[in-house]
């Protein structure tokens, strides 16, 4: 029997560049900390953009620059002292989702005494938060209409998610023009993130799934395998830019599923970008497929043949296992030809060093619970898999 | 280009009965009002598990009996007048969207000295409203995660529709098994009534439509045709009345596009429903189709063919005209066969007497504007369709 609880109450406001900024901000408090990545919202001008509406509003900025992907913790604990010396009111972020999770925990670490790693690790709890406003330069992560954030300590080697209420932005600003200037790789990089959301967290599962949900879900997919190309061929077609940015922050806003979800991939390439500093998309591009083909049997495949039906518009008369090979195969090709992703970890320069460890740290606790449960040794051939381009099983 | 601002705030607690019910009233208040309509909630258990909830949180409750459907201004007034008099904290609705819309209004006329119907007419502006939770006991209206309300004033025959962000519920249960007992009835009634929210407000329009939005509508739809005949069929098939609840509440809760639509079909059936107080579902049912035909030329025939196509799985290889009546003879076939409402106004002892004054109040204000702009007379020749079963153009 489905149950499930829903608050996702961020307001949103869409394909109207930053207007009315000012006035959310200056609601919140008079002093604002705006935080931002490698400054390439300097450059296209959505800064000063940003800027421009709080000093309108009598909103004073403090700037947070330098957030860097995949952030970590000492960033965090960097911009939460900050607040704390400035006595700022709320938390701004102008990126993507690297910036809007370092954002969301600074908001939190600025409430409290704790280091920012002890709130992620959950060993201080989050008592309450500063009010986060995003304003969103990619269409990937979902964050700007999610209570998560995911955050990495580079001296242990360990990437890990929070999920709490408090982290729930209060209004995103969507403007699919803002990513206007997003490279064709990183448009790759997103829309790969956008459909591993589905995939890894709620569409695979031996679970129950309400039908309308699951409807849903492969429109979703379908709008990504439809625009991302589009975007990455013409990157200042609205249509393309505002479809893959409202299905960005509705893959995780919690109405596919609001059940969490297993997430196994993500678990996987969490310790790829810990211990690399790859994107996020490009590793979990590597790792969807060899994960579906690693849990393909009878049981599984046909769910896997009914994705590749739904999304890619494959012949549904075929059997189970043939139906779902075809499924992981239009996968791929639209992964690796169609987006132009890498295929393999050994093409970005990854080897099996570090894949003990990695392997262990994933599957920490009893293995990942998903799809299929998957123990250290089922990590381990999954990385391997990933060496290859055509990993036998 | 898409533009909008979405918020929708109501905490959505899925499939767990009333469990929590306690804790969210005691938190906004020792004292609530607990309205219902003519009592079927109390033979059914629901109004019992209600009170029960609150006994146990220590919550005091005020029992507000009798909100017909149509709800009344005068209704409202009488509730509003108790809130005042038992200085309640907030208004649980146990029932259907009658009851919820009520329920809305007796919250923001129980702040303010304004008849309700000043309020409805924005005569009076709504400046704030006590917190509505509501248990929601068919899938219909959508009330229970928006912010409107209609209200009939049964003297003026007047039936107006009020939009304001102070009505939004706080909290909503949704327990798919209290619609259990909903009749096959009611329940294609309301199957036509969620339909009509997407193809009255947002699905039949020429104006910029988001393609994943699109999706999600006939996603929605093709929920509705497969699941209502499912429920009229097996009342207690959860899974059945799951999806009927989900796709209600979504309908119309600004996702599929925040942007308010034209709902001409809306403004026609108020008009049916304020002179004969019908079940607004069945009003809707009965008008639909024929809006379609009367809409229907080349410009809109396109769209038409779409619905059929991807909705009922209509041919696409036909011309444009072919597929809009196919698609509009699949949609009679769905909402008088399948779901065996009335297909006409006649058949439900409704003739010709009032359709002057229902046309020129319809368009009051210089016409419907929506999928086809319709002037006082469009509206007499829809209402002149309604009594026959094949009506002529």
């Amino acid at each position: 029997m489905t149950q499930f609880t829903l608050q996702c109450d961020t307001k949103v406001i869409f394909g109207q560049g930053v207007r009315g900024l000012g006035r959310e901000a200056s609601a919140l408090g008079g002093r604002v900390l705006v935080c931002y990545g490698g400054g390439s919202v300097a450059r296209n001008g959505i800064l000063g953009a940003v800027l421009g509406e709080l000093k309108e509003a009598g909103v004073s900025a403090i700037e947070f620059p330098g957030i860097e992907p995949n952030p970590r913790h000492t960033t965090v604990n960097r911009g939460a002292a900050l607040c704390r010396e400035e006595g700022v009111g709320a938390v701004i972020a102008v990126g993507g989702g690297s910036v809007i999770d370092c954002a969301k925990l600074i908001a939190a670490a600025a409430c409290c005494e704790e280091d920012a790693w002890d709130l992620v690790t959950r060993r201080a709890p989050i008592e309450r938060a500063l009010p986060v406003l995003t304003v969103l330069t990619i269409a990937a992560t979902g964050s700007e209409m999610d209570a998560g954030a995911v955050i990495t300590n580079w001296e242990t080697h360990e990437k890990y998610g929070i999920f709490d209420a408090h982290l729930q932005p209060r209004v995103s600003f969507l403007e699919p023009r803002f990513t206007y200037t997003v490279s064709p790789f990183q448009t790759a990089c997103g829309a790969a993130d956008i459909l591993s959301h589905v995939i890894d967290k709620y569409y695979f599962t031996l679970n129950e799934k309400l039908a309308f949900a699951e409807g849903v879900m492969e429109t979703l997919m379908r709008t990504v395998v439809k625009f991302a190309p589009i975007a990455m061929r013409e990157p200042e077609n609205y249509e393309a830019r505002a479809n893959l940015m409202w299905a960005a922050s509705w893959a995780l806003n919690g109405f596919l599923s609001p059940r969490a979800g297993a997430t196994s991939c993500h678990a996987m390439e969490h310790e790829l970008s810990a211990y690399y500093d790859i994107a996020h998309g490009l590793g979990l591009a590597i790792l969807m497929p060899r994960w579906l083909r690693y849990c393909c049997d009878e049981k599984r495949a046909p769910q896997i043949k009914q994705f590749g039906v739904n999304v890619f518009g494959l012949d549904a008369s075929t059997s189970d296992m043939v139906g779902a090979n075809a499924a992981i195969e239009a996968f791929e090709s639209f992964l690796y030809e169609t987006l132009g992703l890498s295929r393999t970890l050994s093409e970005i320069g990854i080897g099996e060093e570090h894949f003990c460890e990695m392997a262990k740290n994933a599957a920490r606790g009893g293995g990942i619970d998903g799809f299929k449960l998957l123990t250290e040794e089922d990590v381990m051939a999954i990385y391997r898999m990933c060496l290859l381009p055509d990993a036998p099983l």
